[in-house]
């Protein structure tokens, strides 16, 4: 195990040990054992390990960033409660939802409470800076409903374009990376160019994420990814590799790939015809190529940092994310 | 109309204002219509009110307040949207709710981000005690879902006894109250004194408005009241009324009682003969009482503050809270 992965390991471990200390109280039973489920389950902490290196990168110690990053690992936690409601899911990282194993007033509830103890974290933050982080934050949860109301609006479309599909996942997905390291760089007290940097940084990283996310989903080994593949396929989800197939498919291809947007999904026996096609039109490597893309300019951004082992650790986090090692 | 009534239309138009312009957006328009749906309709202001009063009842101006004030009637409107769906609550002040009007996904996510506009409204305040407001007002959240929690789970129990129900009262209903005259005091820069004085204000403020409500149900006007007698005893709420009533009552009377409770409800047809029984074991006199004894020891609170006109104006939202002009 190389130094990166152990300081991750190291950090993964006291985020964990920080949010188990979240909680303090057991009642009310219905609220705060379903809560518990939720924040006490095992996670990436991708986030989090964002903000500490961004913080880091700047001049900052782990220690000042360490309430914020674990604020926002509570509020992806809220987001992913409430997202699991609206989207019908069943399960998550192996286990039931919050909805499917209590009901979805408990999950709402959950939700709502989170978003709360985020706050309360983000505001344990002695920070210089902590009006401002208070703001991108507050910036964040607006955009991250934002774009889950678009994904929600975009399941009703028969067309999505490329850019819109660029900007929901910006504000879902992507928002959240690049409040973590614009957040991490403000408690650093980073310059406004470091803090800048840090911000499209996490910009572009967010968006290789999902796309990366998307393209998991058709290429993916199914053992190491944790569920099945192509399941964005049966479900008709408008991702990434399905816009760009609308657009590039010609004849039967196309006629195929329209009606999975039309009928909202298709039969599992399917998927390896989309597959075919996403190959043959080259979509994976489009896909490919776009995230490698953004690694790249997400890593031109690091290389404005002055030289500091939790700026060559940013390099190790685009590469993680890269080969979705997280 | 006395000056009251002028400076309460003057704060509550200004209040109404301020919320418009909180929305800029219209997309997604999946989001933001609603939104503006729930922002922009009419209320009574009380709470931002109450914030307003308190920071001049220790010496600070209205101005300084109103943006926390704003804040506050946001928050509240994320409180009146989720629970209404987790209530199945058809409709709010003659309107149909949110998830009647659009769905539950619409709901829980426009919520969500009234909790995230409620914060960006708040961070606004210029003040030394910003930190303080905003811890007091996350811990307004944090109890506002606990007690929200422990409401649902009342609904599910067979007995609920008078503490219990004062303690969910104390979170659900009164903590916004609480928090508003906290939060005025604090951004007023009053005095440890003055703050303690205010928050116990509220506090008792909070339970009055609440035991009154439950009150109303019974006794109300039906035309100035805005909804049918007897809801909550057809639902089988566990009120203030219903728990006495089921303290004291003896024999048959007692049996019908426990019905309601066991049966969650009862047919509209026994309402006359739930209102003639807390009649008669003196139940709506123990609410009066209770309502009474609370103003009372929310006025002596304003008594500990220095003569201004806001102090005065204080008296006069105790009244208004015990006259239900609100």
């Amino acid at each position: 195990m190389n130094s990166f992965d152990k300081k991750y390991r190291k950090y993964k471990s006291i985020i964990d040990q920080k949010l188990t200390s979240c909680i303090r109280k057991s009642e009310p039973v219905s609220l705060y054992e379903p809560m518990k489920y939720v924040l006490f389950a095992s996670g990436k902490r991708i986030r989090p390990l964002l903000i500490l290196l961004s913080c880091e990168a700047v001049g900052g110690t782990m220690n000042e960033a360490v309430n914020a990053s674990v604020a926002i690992e509570v509020l992806h936690n809220f987001t992913l409660v409430h997202d699991d409601i609206m989207d019908n899911a069943e399960s998550r990282r192996g286990r039931a939802t919050v909805h499917v194993r209590w009901d979805a007033n408990t999950a709402i509830l959950v939700g709502d409470e989170l978003v709360a103890l985020a706050y309360r974290e983000l505001l344990k933050t002695r920070s210089k800076a902590i009006a401002q982080v208070a703001d991108v934050f507050t910036e964040g949860v607006v955009e991250v409903c934002e774009g889950q109301a678009y994904d929600k609006e975009f399941e009703l479309l028969h067309e999505v374009s490329l850019d819109d599909y660029l900007l929901m996942i910006s504000k879902k997905t992507g928002k959240l990376f690049s409040v973590s390291s614009e957040i991490g760089a403000l408690i650093g007290e980073g310059t406004e160019r470091e803090i800048r940097a840090l911000r499209t940084y996490g910009t572009h990283i967010g968006r290789a994420f999902q796309i990366q996310d998307d393209l998991l989903d058709v290429i993916a080994d199914e053992k190491e990814f944790g569920k099945t593949i192509g399941g964005d396929i049966v479900e008709g989800k408008k991702t990434y590799l399905l816009i760009r197939a609308c657009e590039r498919a010609t004849g039967k291809d196309k006629q195929l790939i329209r009606s999975i947007i039309m009928n909202k999904g298709t039969a599992r026996k399917n998927v390896p015809v989309v597959k075919e096609i996403y190959e043959r039109y080259g979509i994976i490597e489009l896909a490919k190529q776009s995230i490698d893309r953004d690694i790249r300019l997400a890593n031109l951004q690091v290389q404005k940092l002055r030289q500091t082992q939790a700026r060559e650790m940013l390099f190790w986090f685009s590469e993680m994310v890269l080969n979705r090692q997280f």
